[in-house]
């Protein structure tokens, strides 16, 4: 047997915690690192709650094997040497993670691939000015990357093809469903949907159509009942007995037509933030947010548990 | 104890006798007619299958009492006598919607609401000519409603605010989830949202920037996973530490910049549908969409089933 992967997580806030236990779970020797000496200590004590969540929900077997293969590196030096991808998650700032790419291009062997867990900052801002930087992208996840494993690969110009090839097997190995965009684009994938539904959800309370409450049932009690299982395209080809162009001749003049009424851009005015802050806290006072927030992993985690359950037993009775 | 609340289905296709289902599940007397005297009876059979598989996914435990309280009428007027209420399926035609319902106001008593499933056209396109027409609105449901609990009330300007609120409480009677919108607009809330998020696909897979099958994982493994069971507000206010005003402080920034970058009105090429259908066939033959029809309804009743099995172990619990 070889030696198990290593990977360097540089910065290990929330993202580069869930990083590492998408890493170690997947059988890769882990190593943590962060500019704050106090950062990483307090991380591996989150990742041993998280992990210990798994195990209650059925989605992890052996904690302790996971937890044994994370560690604490010295120095950054360190926890870079020898590896053969760094998952790079520090602040979202362009100085920032420029200032790191630099250090990180010096220190790294000529195989070393980069990620970066950037939601908003595409590679081409920070990984220009670094010789490495043909092996480097963005590998923007879900959080917590445990439960969601979409992985959003985003290659900057000069990223090799070879990259995006070696991160998605990567990726894949580890458990994660890596998805690829051709060229980067503001938001990526997944917050390009996202944003789109949320301005449009914005729109509807700004203009008085329906209140916060019932767009988010319309959705968790409607499209998403859909979409925790399969995409909008293969939603709309099994809504037509033709498939998804009998759909599109079908629906197609609907959805021209409500698209022609949402074309104005409105940005969140503080006066509407302010009037959706308000219906949210009336149904969910601040001091419960975290109690909330913790509900929401144990759900997704029983969705997790449900989604691979499902599959199981499907690919038995195939 | 008094008599159950009568029903009357006028149009018993997909769904029409997906309501039927919901109605007698929900304890009403149903009544159903078609204009076509073949398309009832057909109906019927179709409601006893999907019975059956709603008791195979321990979703319903008498089918034969739900079944029972299904009946057929000889005429529209049997079908309309003593209602309570009148849900109307028809094709989605305004000329068509406009005849039955000056048939329906000839023969409904003083006290019946008329709710139409129409997901497209707006009550007042058929209902302004009609003297019951302070008691007609929008009710659109989900596809199939006996899973996918959403109602959209939608009120056309003469709706009177107690039908609304009569059909409401008689939805929530009948176990379904009713949202409103305070008037007409086009798409509704449910295909706006869904719209949008659908335009943003499609405009990604026109530029080349993601495969249809990414933009399907994207949302299947990623936004999916909370949308199952919170609506997009209540995801964004968990998603910052400080609620929603925090989320917009700290994002809105980027979701401004991704709507810049959609303001483009695009319609659906005739080019571009034929692309995502080449892709989608590849995936998925013409011949097995069917089968894969099915496998959706069964993956929607075990994900009906685990939330409702999740919400009663959390009531236990509290």
């Amino acid at each position: 047997m070889s030696a198990p992967d290593k990977i360097a997580i540089i910065g290990t806030g929330l993202v580069g915690g869930g990083w590492a236990i998408v890493f170690a779970r997947g059988g890769c020797s882990v190593s943590l690192w962060d500019a704050d000496p106090d950062a990483a200590p307090r991380a591996l004590a989150v990742i041993r709650d998280r992990v210990a969540d798994l195990r209650d929900a059925g989605l992890v077997d052996d904690p302790e094997a996971i937890l044994s293969r994370i560690g604490l590196a010295g120095s950054l030096a360190e926890a870079l040497d020898d590896a053969l991808y760094v998952q790079e998650s520090v602040l979202e700032r362009v100085d920032i993670k420029a200032a790191l790419m630099t250090r990180i291009d010096a220190a790294i062997g000529p195989g070393t691939w980069v990620g970066s867990s950037s939601s908003g900052l595409a590679a081409s801002l920070y990984t220009g000015h670094v010789g490495c930087r043909a092996r480097c992208l963005v590998a923007h996840p879900v959080n917590p990357p445990y439960l969601a494993p979409i992985v959003e690969l985003v290659p900057a110009p000069w990223t090799a093809p070879e990259t995006v090839e070696g991160v998605r097997a990567l990726m894949r190995r580890v458990g994660q469903s890596p998805v690829e965009m051709t060229r980067e684009a503001e938001g990526f994938i997944l917050n390009r949907l996202q944003g789109v539904l949320l301005m449009e959800a914005w729109r509807l309370v700004e203009d008085g159509l329906a209140s916060v409450a019932d767009i988010d049932l319309t959705v968790s009690q409607g499209l998403g009942l859909r979409w925790a299982f399969m995409g909008p395209f293969e939603t709309i080809d099994l809504n037509a007995p033709g498939g998804i162009a009998d759909y599109a001749a079908r629906l197609g003049e609907l959805y021209r037509r409500i698209a022609a009424s949402t074309t104005e851009q409105r940005p969140w005015s503080a006066a509407l933030i302010d009037r959706v802050e308000a219906e949210r806290r009336t149904v969910l006072p601040a001091d419960q947010l975290a109690d909330r927030s913790a509900w929401r992993d144990r759900r997704m985690m029983a969705l997790v548990r449900h989604k691979r359950d499902r599959d199981a037993a499907e690919r038995e009775t195939r």
